[in-house]
């Protein structure tokens, strides 16, 4: 059974097709797919793997293959240049589709360049990594990094179609399988008390790629997401939430030297700072703390110094009475955004990065 | 007095404002720019003109300028990444708004760069050229070229307000001015036959830049844009019309060499074309050749042979029965899409491309 979440967004709806072995079904795919034309853009780790059995849902479409270089430092304007010189060399028109096979970096360069050629053409995304899956899918952020920061460059773009093959986490590695699950219990912890609870309770399954297990965890996730999404589009407000964890876990990210942990590690020691600095029972603390431990993620910050992370998050000496803007929980399953936290409590979170 | 064009596009509405000297009253654009950072993209030529001008309206925001190099050969993706660079350089978030300040590139470039600076930044115009001015301002389309292809690579962003004063026209060439007429006379062709009539008895105040006539002018002509577009946003249907002459007038570049001829004498003459494919009386023909003929734009065709204006359309021998959607009009002040055409008609038509 396949599984399906329904996101509405930018005036109308796509869908999130998840389940094993979708990739092997070439009528869920081609049935999808309006465009005579298609470019599959994937990656030079993930083409070798899937991209046949892409090629094979797809016969009878003309399609051309671009497999990029891995790695979040690829994810650049130069690259996506790429992507439109493919298009323009195919004589790919405004009726062409553009798919993305692979990760988050290619799912953003491809979604980006899907919304600048010839102003925009139809995009269907094939995330196979867990992080795709759980947070690339639903948003319609698409994007390139810049020298001086990341993701400053890029579009709004909702895709056509989200076709969620879990099968293909059996390829991933595992340490990026448990960097996605960071995200799925960020969903549970900010949104979904009961979610959560499941998560509890399946953790040893997901860590193991059990199928039916993979697929309510994605599943739950999407829905979460577009849920949120939903009421706040453009990220005004209440999507902000989804940030739960990242404020830290961008500090993190920034004192250890990107690439150093994974995104997904930083945001799991991130949410464990932030569940400190939020006004919660030790009971949640500790089950919160406790599910990112047993899916094998960093409970305890590096130990770079509370003053290096104070100094990365923007909190200077300099900078007196600076309020950050926070995301915290209130309960299990629901967080807010806030400037009105307790200083000395961050103080004492921030404990912990020292040695 | 200022004229005013509201123009109702992508879900939210802004203002084209027209008048002599609106450059020279700062309340005008100060009024109309919330952000406090604002980067001024301009051209090389254009800039020395008027760029202090824009930096006294705006004085009290922090202002960045930036100054690309002129020509349609700079309109691509390596120029744009320089305005990037600039919003980076200047720490310039969100909320901060890119200025286009010069003609159709600079506001293709600016716009585009607006469109993907974090996903969408403000963008206002500044428009210095009659092309820019009557064109450009409205239908929110911007970009760059492909080194295989014009306007491949674009999004359609709305700016805040575009501000045309009108007094910038002193200092264009006077080709380019009269260029720019062929866009005006356009307008009033396709709809609106009193237009056409004003345009036959002013015209030769337009080209002595009258600032009155030059108000009018180009306000009816944002007016008329904006009423084909808003019917029509993303150009699926009744847009088209806007087309008229192009298709003839595509061709004459495409087999002159782009840059030989102005984009504006080519439509010009293109018009000229599709009035003699179109089913009206000799009359009307004659109206739009000497309107054309008397605002200094050619009314004949480059001698490049009738064979390869046809090639040049796509009409090759080889694609027998293919069938082109030109604009054509039915009466003075209207236009129509059509592959339904006379082809022994256009036959005699292109006759005029034989030396």
């Amino acid at each position: 059974m396949t599984a399906r979440v329904d996101v509405g967004l930018g005036g109308r709806e796509y869908p999130i097709l998840i389940g094993a072995e979708l990739l092997r079904d070439a009528s869920v795919l081609s049935g999808a797919v309006d465009a005579r034309d298609v470019l599959v853009v994937t990656s030079e780790t993930v083409g070798p793997l899937y991209l046949e059995r892409v090629r094979t849902c797809l016969s009878g479409k003309r399609v051309q293959a671009l497999a990029l270089p891995d790695g979040e430092a690829h994810k650049t304007l130069a690259t996506v240049a790429r992507i439109f010189d493919a298009m323009v060399e195919a004589r790919f028109n405004r009726d062409a589709c553009i798919a993305a096979l692979g990760g988050g970096v290619v799912g953003d360069m491809a979604g980006f360049a899907a919304a600048c050629y010839q102003r925009g053409v139809d995009f269907v995304q094939l995330p196979t990594t867990l992080l795709a899956q759980v947070d690339a899918s639903v948003g319609g952020k698409t994007g390139v990094n810049h020298a001086l920061g990341k993701n400053l460059i890029g579009a709004f773009h909702q895709p056509r179609l989200v076709l969620i093959d879990t099968d293909t986490l059996q390829t991933l590695p595992e340490r990026e399988l448990r960097a996605g699950l960071a995200e799925v219990i960020k969903h549970g912890a900010i949104a979904d008390a009961a979610f959560f609870g499941w998560l509890e309770a399946h953790i040893d399954e997901l860590l193991d790629c059990e199928p039916a297990a993979l697929k309510h965890a994605v599943t739950r996730s999407c829905e979460i997401k577009a849920d949120v999404v939903a009421e706040d589009e453009r990220e005004a407000g209440r999507r902000a939430i989804l940030n739960f964890g990242h404020t830290f876990g961008h500090a993190i990210e920034q004192c250890q030297g990107y690439g150093e942990w994974l995104h997904g590690e930083a945001v799991a020691t991130g949410m464990v700072l932030a569940a400190g600095l939020s006004d919660i029972d030790e009971e949640t603390r500790r089950r919160i703390g406790l599910l990112i431990e047993r899916a094998g993620l960093p409970v305890f910050p590096p130990p770079v110094g509370a003053a290096r992370m104070r100094a990365a998050m923007g909190l200077d000496k300099k900078v007196q009475d600076k309020k950050l803007r926070f995301v915290l929980l209130d309960r299990l399953g629901h967080a807010y955004t806030t400037k009105d936290y307790d200083d000395a409590r961050l103080n004492a979170v921030l404990e912990a990065c020292n040695e």
